[in-house]
């Protein structure tokens, strides 16, 4: 598969940062789910540019479901979803068709569409199309919200800045849901938006890491080989612009303790299967526990900066430098948690549905 | 899809760690491609327990091939793989039906399959089916080689011990595939045996960091939504037991840097274009970018562990301790090298048919 | 899957009769493939009703490509193509949420939709939708001539009235695509008219067969198992409204006849291996032998008739009567060539790319 | 995909007619299902070729299930079953590597393997290989009869020779499944016979037609494009060796009908939705409507006959003749029948895991 994702509940992307749309189709959904336009607009705004610390293109996001849905409900069929690029300014992106910009795509997509990729604005590889992924995991979240099933991620690290960890989940994931920037405290997003002010000053960006959590899971989700819940989150997680890892739990931290501390032991608390740390983020054996799941996921800096870079001329084949201009995030990370979130409703309500049957997620199974 | 991966090079894997046997099927492999069985055999060795850092339960790993070959060669049709197993002793795991091993996936089997899996030594979740890929991974491996493309490991990371890091990567995977215990330097091997053995007097484990390289792969290779390079490694490694996290480049390093410093400048090299450093490990949008493929992967302490800890009886819901005994790894990341490598050749050759054809890998295309 | 089909290239249709749009995603089309807008209106007017003999419901198909094209060429990104309903008359539809039409959808759609479905003019399962499917299909099978492969469809019989069969395929493929009314002879247009003409006096409606061919494929195409040829085209085929039968060469005429009159002897012809007949419609063991794939599909008549059904109240669960008003084809035949075409064209170019890669639709491949 | 088939219950086949063994991995069944070895005995024997109507090559079928069992019940992990080769003669099959035999595969086997295919008996696209198909549906259709979903195929043509089409289907399908030759009456058994058996003196052989249903499945089962109920049976059904023609319901004969007279009128019968005649096989629109599945298949004659056949020389490139020896069948459509049911078992229960989840099939869901 390609720009397609998911085995019960299929997601495909499509279109360009300067074509007249971008879009998605979710096939595979229930029928009889609430579209709930509301709940979709908070989680887009989420992800659209605000303010200082983002890129001067704002997009309204304005989007029109054009199929899938009768009145306020999905029909179970395949529900695409556009959203109309208004803002445009193409002429910013003259030179890159010639002088790849570093840390982006466009040598690697030259590499494969053999200079057919429509290049402008990064074409479709522009973060631009995560708007689509964003409306779509946000039908999907609704959804798995009214199953007792919630997620939320929250930057805990950026250049330096940290935020304390998730600590009573739940009520985090519901603090941090309500924020406009994905922090636990406000001292963090104090420290963290000086961080980003100052990668802006000097015409430079920052990066971070996101600590994501999903409650209420059935124990049992996921597979032993292949398709674990470990292997499908990095799947989808990993085709975000800008992702270069993820790790669950005790991640690479698990490099220096003893099995004796890592391992999470079984207790029986409420009458009920638990265990009494969770190192392992809620999965053993790429199955779901019961606990939460918790990993993180690190975002690099936005790789389009004002300073000037060395790069090539294509058609000369000869070095030479690259000074870009236009609108760009000095940091994206507190955007992509919209991003990051999105996807991972789009990765649970999939697996869940093969799980349990494709009717699962309509609100009165 | 569940225990099968891949989209044109497709592996299916079956068995449990007390049946008669463990296996694999591949499904989709060109015709042609040399079977070399000492290759295979070399590989399979990597990954065995041997001497006093591993489990005493000592497999000989004996493999058929059951269909898909003709004399030396793959025909073109599956090809199956058995491996038999010699050495159980089914009566160590008694309990585990009852009180599940914290870390394993007991509890998690339990939940999937409702008491019906079979639990004896982790049954289809052991690390034992791991053999059956490093078989199949090595078939593959070694016709990449034969296109230039080569693949290796080592621990950069255990326990506070550490190896230096990849330098001249061609050189270096050739050195680190020489050498049983996997790592650059003989001072990191003695460190890291250190480790292990001082884990192991204590009835304790440990886990460690192997960092992977895969040189000779062109550039365009993977897609920018959802099949990303990162997103079809990542997918096939969370696979592995034991693995919690996974990274790129920087990786999780690229949290403290500004853009300035984490993109990689281009630079026309011997006439060809290269990237002055490789911090995105290869990979721009989703796409390999003709540098280095490079990529850390974390493999938790092997939960087996002989000290005490607190689990539960499942017939009874009440807590209670489990002390287990039997033939157990006090480290598995020196042996989880070749699995790291096998499921990397497996997911690499599986993109190279689908972008060149189903032929691409046979020796004469 | 679902609504989604192909696995290197992949076709993902959606949308309802009486919503805004239909369309459809194309998703691993190589990148350089000219867009010929000539070409695809050709085959679009070639599927949409005209005169007497069709429904009264006339769409303009003016269909937009949103993304995947840069100028007169795919870019090799997913390419979404939308067509907007401008003929809808949903009054026309008010009784059939309650009482289902005989021959149709209406019943099915309520058991798996639950009443969710948009049931007006058949939603999504209205014949409308292969607007999108032939709009897709014309793409292809363009970029499929320019690789000398040319595919036709005529047909063989309606309701008594038979057409001459496919003799020189290649100048009669030519010879069926030149014609409005797909048969090959005037007088088996004459015929076939005139019973579709009768057919609609009486408020009625026929079926009929087409019979098609593909030639310039090369020998190799297709799976020993599961993914035949003769698979993957019913597989397409049978997706499409109102089809109930797919053979191959004799096809079920093989009941009649002994091996040695079935077989297709091999004979060397002009250098190459030919066979002598091609009762097996070049396909042996599910794989192409070079010789043209000739396949026959059924349709049924059109379920939509004037004359009074007998049918039922959902609500009430008692027996009625129905009787449909509003704009039906009396016969869907004719326009079905152009959709059975689109979905050959999609199976075998899907099967080219996963054999020789994904660029190799692009014309200097 | 390739030797691979189902979305959530997954089958994969390997092996070659002259190998060790062949077999089939069956992945993503559900944990608890009941292995009834007397029944897949049963219907391993149905496929096995008796008395003088049959090959004189009688395997004994002898299976093991190597995996995915414990107890006498499914473990829910891949379940691997094999099928030793006992009894071969490859020294009847030197020739065809040089000279391919009409009908059969070993010509576009070469032109796909390129000569590294194993071509004795057909090698991977032996009949051979469909025990393992048939022991996998038996696993599949036995938990299928748990749930009352009735499957069963009888011959209904033979060479001029006819059986009486089903009537009362639940009765017919215990009939039929309780005879060793599958037709319905005596009569039709000694006609059939008596063909077989003028054509086994000819040295020649006799195909015919499969009429099959379905019974018990749920209404709303299929998907509106691609994946209908059509297109999944259709597409496991013509993997079938020697399958030419799948057709549903009235099939071809709908072209000599009019609407009228085609569509299925629905009344209430016992409370419940029905239709007053089953024209369109089940399914509407692609979805099952809750009558009776029925279709019907063609089985080409076998293409190994005695006589004399034109073929060329693959080496020398000119034309020869070929006279076959050997074992071969004048028929195969009697054992066929179970082979068809086992297709028809594994579609079924793929499509309803994929519908209802997972464990459905489980005999206490």
């Amino acid at each position: 598969m390609k720009n397609s994702f998911g085995s019960s509940i299929i997601i495909t992307l499509f279109g360009e940062s300067h074509g007249d749309y971008i879009g998605a189709v979710l096939d595979g959904i229930a029928p009889g789910i609430k579209i709930d336009r509301e709940y979709i607009g908070r989680k887009l705004a989420l992800r659209r540019p605000a303010g200082k610390i983002s890129t001067a293109r704002v997009e309204a996001d304005e989007y029109e479901i054009i199929s899938g849905v009768k009145g306020d409900y999905t029909s179970g069929t395949p529900l695409c979803i556009l959203i109309k690029n208004t803002n445009k300014k193409s002429a910013d992106y003259g030179d890159i068709l010639d002088i790849p910009r570093p840390g982006h795509a466009d040598y690697t997509a030259r590499e494969k569409y053999h200079g057919f990729e429509d290049h402008r604005g990064g074409g479709h590889f522009s973060g631009r199309i995560t708007a689509a992924l964003v409306a779509v995991g946000a039908i999907l979240s609704c959804a798995l919200e009214n199953k007792g099933i919630k997620i939320g991620s929250h930057i805990t690290e950026l250049h330096g800045a940290f935020d304390r960890r998730f600590d009573d989940i739940s009520s985090d994931i519901d603090l941090v849901n309500s924020r406009e920037f994905p922090v636990l405290t406000d001292v963090a997003e104090e420290k963290m938006k000086k961080e980003i002010a100052k990668a802006a000053e000097m015409g430079d960006s920052v990066g971070g890491i996101l600590e994501s959590a999903i409650i209420g899971l059935p124990a049992g989700l996921g597979e032993p080989w292949f398709d674990s819940m470990e292997s499908m989150l990095s799947h989808g997680l990993f085709s975000i612009p800008g992702v270069k890892g993820v790790e669950f739990g005790l991640g690479f931290a698990f490099a220096d303790v003893y099995g004796s501390e890592g391992n999470d032991a079984f207790a029986i608390r409420d009458g009920k299967v638990a265990t009494e740390s969770n190192n392992n983020g809620g999965i053993n054996g790429g199955i779901t526990n019961g606990m939460p799941v918790v990993f993180r996921t690190v975002i690099k800096p936005t790789p389009s900066i004002f300073k000037s870079q060395n790069s090539i001329s294509l058609t000369k084949m000869e070095n030479t430098e690259l000074k870009l201009e236009g609108r760009h995030d000095p940091a994206i990370i507190h955007r992509a948690r919209a991003v990051v979130d999105a996807v991972t409703a789009i990765v649970i309500a999939d697996m869940l549905a093969m799980r349990y049957g494709t009717d699962y997620l309509a609100a009165n199974n």
